[in-house]
């Protein structure tokens, strides 16, 4: 059975049932039909006894990792070990779905469920955000048509438009074309949803209250006197808050085992800081004891960004991290084609180990136990596996555990639950990789110099003028997002395994301070993917009966 | 107390008792929040015996109408007598709510709650619209950029893409510039979601299978070769009926009064047929004896089409129609300046009761009951009033009835439910407009002279150049839908009134196969929409704990 197959077979406990589980009464959630719902804010309770558990893991590779579906099958084995957990993860984005991936909600017995409604409309959040966005960037244009009280500059608006599709024919667009009627023609272009501000922010924001507050900063562009022009210039935050109020509340689901699942927001990874939402986390940890969450792409980007970006948001730290790699991908790295992964290659594993070895490395700076997973395939074999948890013990000390979570959901990880439980067991020191009062340049280089494993960092042109003026607006102290690709430690996507002595370049900076973080831009960072030649829209369906085909 | 002030301060009744007064079981809905539900498909049921009864208005002005208001009021005036009523209404677009509207969910003590959940995004059927109707024009620019093997050419692409939001820089755009790997460079543009083929086609679906066949026959532009090119040559359909899936399924609220009101689908009732969904009005007649519903405009717009495009859909015909008419509207029909409508004027109102007339007389046409609502105003002087009723009844031989439903809710059309019932106690004879088999230009024709009150239709050049290449693809038979301005019943905005012996214009026809009619566009009709000076967003608000102001 496919990943479809598996989730229309399965049965799912009633949503008042799951949220029960947590504590939480039928009063204290809202349906959305009869297995999502959302919570109601605010949920009472204590987060800092709860243990919180981040995987991550080695860059992402063509080969495929698994890392949400360990996060789901680590949820399900901790609750088959009796303890009271929560998983916490980002929503899928339709764009992805509709091209590449098919689904985002973890995979075989190791999924969330119902994955159909999950990875299309789910409760609606992704919209709200694509409504939210455009309305202001509506109210922008408006602006400048009826009169431009604001001296906008129409060449100096940062502030896109959003689509939650990937359409790379609308990455750079003229608008306003048509006439005096039809607006101010200038450039402009859209991202993909998830790449909105609009999405870090509701994925930071503590309340209704914070997240208005961020609204209310947001740069949208520069006036005709390079000044920044906000939102609260403009006077529509309880306008955009407002289409966000129910998106603000974090989704209730679960796993195939029953585990609740809290899977609220889902920033990327590059251009944002790529976790679920601070309220989702949070909320988790006031109900389960466990709370298993992710990290986008790899430790390098979801990894630091969690750790630096979210947690003192959040104000509370990982208690372990676990990284995810597979055989496939890590034969990858050390240069394996992908249509030879399926045979075995011990000295391309060897070499690609290294990856690995740097993200393992890269998160015990930060003083947090890891515990490496290695997500098997069938096409595995017992000498690679062996190999690989051999290298793990022997050359980076740390623990390691073959999981099957796909083939057997919870009863796949449940050594890796053992482990993950011991490590918790004990209260670590959080060792910050930055301090707050650093300036944008400390804070990427320690980032390319303990996470990259690079030498240092330059600056182009333009992301130098920036910095000047940066620190005129107080913004030059601000916690640092870099975009950088994901496929390499690196900012060249082709460099795999671990690279060292590179240099990053940063193109430019952009500011969300809505989000109160600076965008350092390195390389080219796609933020409105496109579509392959074969989408895989072209082979979803659905019956006149209603079962649907093609999600995967 | 204001619209949402009153709506706040309401008591929902939960959504389950109210699917119960309709003989829903719990099983049969699925939950959105606690007043709000789908309701899931099939239903079973019997059309036949239930009276259908259609509100419809007189030309829309700035005065304001109120025919929602009285569609709603009628509802609970219908139940306050003991009738099994359901009401069904078309869905808010929230371009507008953030424009000029603020709301459009009745008014006063004839609402529909939660107005501001109805006003912001509902249940996300729009959402869902927008992002179906924007993975089609990805997938269409997608299968150009990978290829284009159906040799789609970018100029003649008529499928635009859409957003829910009033945005007019995005009336006319020019998209896929950047260079190679951004696509192809055209010429483009962006229409309101409501506006969408999707949105009239989700409206006239009979069934699941009904709208994939529906979308599969979507005319997306024509090849080098002037063919149309369809959805079913993208092979797509399945993916964007994928993406409708719980867009079809009909939304269950209340009114104030607890009223179950069916609220599904809006497309305009300018280039589209201004109806909620044939399933919508289908369910409420299943299940209730007495259905109130609209159509959007004035009877001339909503009107026409419901009667020529939704009822052969439908398989049922109205039992009565009631014509909304307010003294206020009628003397701005009569010259009276906007500003100036508070102070008494017989003599206009008298003047500009034509258009009253020219309505009453054409819904007439179609053989049903007409019964006239003058919605009464707090300005509207007794003799104003009296004027008006004794005009109604002693020149166009129709019961009309003051109804002041704004302040007393059902209570304040106990009489006009009263002609109702007897009205639509005695069946009548529907007397179509025109014959399916008739050519658009006799179609056109009956309609222009019979429901306008102008003399006859003559067609641009690219209108009859078309018309030549439509015969070819046996397009000639379809229905028409008259793509004409709402505040005239001529093809000049500014003609108010009953003008007599115009002629209209049709500049162009848009083929909506999927839909099942050619628009023909006549005038300067706006299907993007843009934000006055100072839009409703400005004035909106939520505070920390959730309190919204400025929806109204």
């Amino acid at each position: 059975m496919n990943d479809i197959e598996i989730s229309q077979a399965a049965t799912t406990a009633p949503i008042t049932e799951i949220a029960q589980t947590l504590g939480l009464t039928p009063d204290q959630i809202e349906p959305y039909g009869n297995n999502k719902a959302k919570i109601k804010l605010p949920v009472t309770g204590d987060t800092k006894n709860s243990k919180l558990i981040l995987v991550t893991s080695i860059n992402p590779t063509p080969a495929g990792e698994g890392k949400s579906t360990v996060t789901v099958g680590l949820g399900d084995a901790l609750k088959r070990q009796g303890k009271k957990v929560a998983i916490a993860l980002r929503e899928p984005s339709l764009g992805p779905v509709m091209g590449m991936k098919g689904g985002a909600t973890g995979g075989g017995y190791a999924q969330v469920i119902p994955m159909e409604d999950i990875n299309l409309h789910f409760t609606g959040d992704m919209h709200a955000l694509t409504e939210a966005h455009d309305t202001l960037s509506a109210l922008i244009d408006n602006h400048i048509q009826q009169g431009n009280a604001l001296n906008i500059d129409p060449r100096q608006i940062i502030w896109k438009r959003v689509l939650d599709i990937n359409d790379r024919a609308l990455r750079q667009t003229v608008i306003g074309l048509g006439g005096r009627t039809s607006g101010v023609p200038r450039q402009d272009g859209f991202d993909i949803t998830v790449a909105s501000e609009l999405m870090a922010i509701l994925c930071l924001s503590k309340d209704l209250a914070d997240l208005k507050a961020r609204i209310n900063r947001i740069v949208i562009g520069y006036n005709y006197d390079k000044e920044p022009v906000t939102v609260a210039d403009l006077k529509v935050a309880g306008a955009i808050t407002l289409l966000l109020k129910d998106a603000i509340k974090p989704n209730l689901v679960q796993t195939l085992e029953h585990t609740p699942a809290i899977i609220h927001g889902g920033p990327f990874a590059n251009i944002a800081h790529g976790c679920n939402s601070v309220l989702a986390t949070q909320t988790a940890l006031k109900l389960a004891d466990y709370v298993v969450t992710e990290g986008g792409f790899g430790a390098d980007l979801g990894g630091e960004k969690f750790m630096d970006i979210k947690t003192p948001v959040l104000g509370k730290t990982p208690d372990a991290v676990v990284v995810v790699a597979t055989v496939r991908a890590l034969k990858y790295n050390g240069g394996v084609a992908k249509t030879d992964l399926e045979a075995e290659n011990l000295d391309a594993l060897a070499k690609g180990s290294a990856n690995l070895s740097r993200h393992v490395q890269s998160m015990q700076h930060y003083g947090v136990p890891v515990i490496v997973a290695v997500n098997r395939f069938t096409s595995d074999t017992d000498a690679e596996i062996k190999q690989l948890l051999d290298f793990i013990h022997d050359t980076l000390h740390v623990p390691a555990y073959d999981t099957t979570v796909w083939a057997n959901g919870g009863g796949g990880a449940l050594s890796l639950a053992d482990a993950v439980v011991s490590a918790t067991a004990k209260s670590q020191a959080f060792n910050p990789l930055y301090q707050p009062e650093d300036d944008l340049m400390t804070k990427m280089t320690a980032i390319v110099q303990n996470i990259y494993g690079g030498k240092d960092v330059e600056l182009e042109p333009k992301a130098k003028r920036q910095l000047k003026t940066f620190a005129k607006y107080g913004w030059d102290k601000l916690p640092v997002c870099m975009a950088k690709t994901q496929y390499s430690l690196s900012d060249n996507a082709k460099l795999l395994g671990a690279p060292t002595d590179f240099t990053i370049h940063v193109r430019e900076f952009v500011p969300k301070l809505g989000a109160g973080f600076i965008v350092a831009m390195t390389g080219n960072v796609l933020t409105m993917p496109g579509l392959p030649k074969h989408p895989a829209a072209l082979d979803m369906d659905i019956t006149a009966d209603g079962k649907i085909t093609g999600l995967f």
